[in-house]
């Protein structure tokens, strides 16, 4: 199904349920049903095996932490050798004890690991209270080379950040993936929901034409409420995947389930690059400044 | 006609025609307009006084350059005083014999030339063949304390890089201005126009969020063909203004001059940046690819 050596990328938009086992069992099916779709590297939404686990500080669910070679990973690198497709997992990753990662395996057509990002931004917010649950990311801003072509992965807080995009783009990817796990707080939603949703689009399409790659930004969809005395999160759903001028290619309703696919063409990437030369012209001798917090003197 | 210290900007959208007197004295006429719709910090488009330059390389051009103490920057000086408004007024700098810069000078209340910003990206494509005219600036991504607020200048191609507006937003900058000349190849206007002014606008509105602050863009307007020889360039307008979530606050046709003018409120962008505690969680200890052309391993 490729063209002039492209590939097709698929974002899986899912609603996730209390049980983990179904959650997983549904994600297997739905990567099963892309790869019938012709889907080629296809990337499940952030931690989609569980409820959004960081609503509130809870230390029992470190127990639901699992390594690289845990089930998760495991059933998909036996999904994908059988499909013959390169796949995105998205795990809660129990490194050692007391030492937690928000993590994406990568994991090609033959069903090997051909590597982890572990999530490099940590957000912290009320109802997302990642920082108490997971260690920032030491493994840098990583690609991958599938049998397809060279992706890389980020995740969700991730995708505010230029930063983490062009270290990917100079790396030599082609597509950049940003499982998701973002929502409306159910107060806000009617007056800022609209305005919210938008600037995370625009952001990452943004990344897309700064760069000249393709994005695929895979969310969950629905209320989750795991507490009573807590108003939960309405995962805003809006997946989309856009092309190398920030051009949304296909984009997910807000209130379903939607699996994405679509081409990524390198002649295209190609051309656009060409036309819009911005590596070229890159001011790297006056970046220093960029690897700084912020430039108020009070620091070297 | 501040409010809590906030300050109103000015996107001073222009049709160039080819007596440099007569488009000097539209946009002092611009200007002045803008100041009595009570704008404070107005921004006209690059290089206003002239026809784009750089549709083809003409040494004869170079007489048109000017010192940043030449007419262009000291009758704005005047006007600036007068009105008790802060200006940026983009110029085709002559610093010295042979060395050419694309420079706006920043103007304050009192008349004071705040400094330059030499445009740091350049480009150089059909049409626009800025390599041939422009050194590439050594003031750095600078900011500037007007009256009103502290403000950063970019120019035009510079807008295409994430790396410059967050070095402008580390350095405290509320908002930041991208005077602008592009437009469309007349050929390519019906196939590719929509999807480029789109890509313009988004990755700029991108900025503005990434780095929660407003973003101001005066471009140009209408078909501008010096040479018969040439099919010229179609300045497609569309200048905007937007806000810290990348909000359009305003923005202006595409076939008309059109002058915007917003708020530019502190408090507000406090806010967005309380919720969106973007600065809070950059990885400065992984960005030092950001110095390097290509991570390719060829160079270090």
């Amino acid at each position: 199904m490729t063209k002039k050596n492209g590939y097709r990328v698929c974002a899986v938009q899912m609603s996730m349920g209390p049980s983990g086992e179904d959650n997983h069992a549904r994600a297997m099916n739905l990567v099963r049903r892309a790869a019938a779709a012709d889907a080629q590297v296809i990337c499940l939404p952030e931690l989609y095996r569980w409820p959004y686990l960081c609503q509130r500080e809870d230390i029992s669910l470190f127990d639901l932490a699992e390594p690289a070679d845990g089930p998760s990973v495991t059933d998909f690198r036996s999904l994908a050798a059988e499909l013959g497709v390169a796949v995105i997992v998205p795990f809660f990753e129990r490194r050692g004890p007391g030492l937690y990662h928000n993590t994406a395996a990568v994991i090609d057509t033959d069903g090997a690991l051909l590597g982890l990002y572990r999530k490099m931004h940590i957000p912290d917010d009320p109802a997302y209270f990642e920082k108490y649950y997971f260690a920032p990311g030491d493994l840098g801003f990583r690609t991958f080379d599938t049998a397809f072509g060279r992706v890389a992965v980020l995740i969700c807080w991730d995708q505010w950040y230029p930063e983490g995009a062009r270290l990917a783009a100079l790396s030599g990817a082609t597509s950049l993936f940003y499982p998701t796990a973002i929502g409306w707080h159910p107060a806000e939603k009617e007056q800022y929901g609209a305005l919210q949703r938008d600037a995370w689009t625009t952001v990452q399409r943004g990344h897309a034409v700064a760069n000249g790659l393709y994005v695929a930004a895979p969310n969950r969809v629905g209320l989750e409420r795991p507490y009573d005395d807590l108003a939960g999160i309405e995962f805003w759903g809006g997946s989309f995947i856009a092309g190398p001028q920030g051009e949304l290619l296909a984009q997910a309703a807000s209130d379903r389930e939607e699996s994405l696919v679509t081409e990524v063409d390198p002649a295209h990437l190609e051309e656009v690059r060409r036309n819009w030369p911005f590596f070229r012209d890159r001011r790297v001798d006056a970046y220093g400044g960029l690897t700084r917090r912020w430039l108020d003197g009070t620091a070297e």
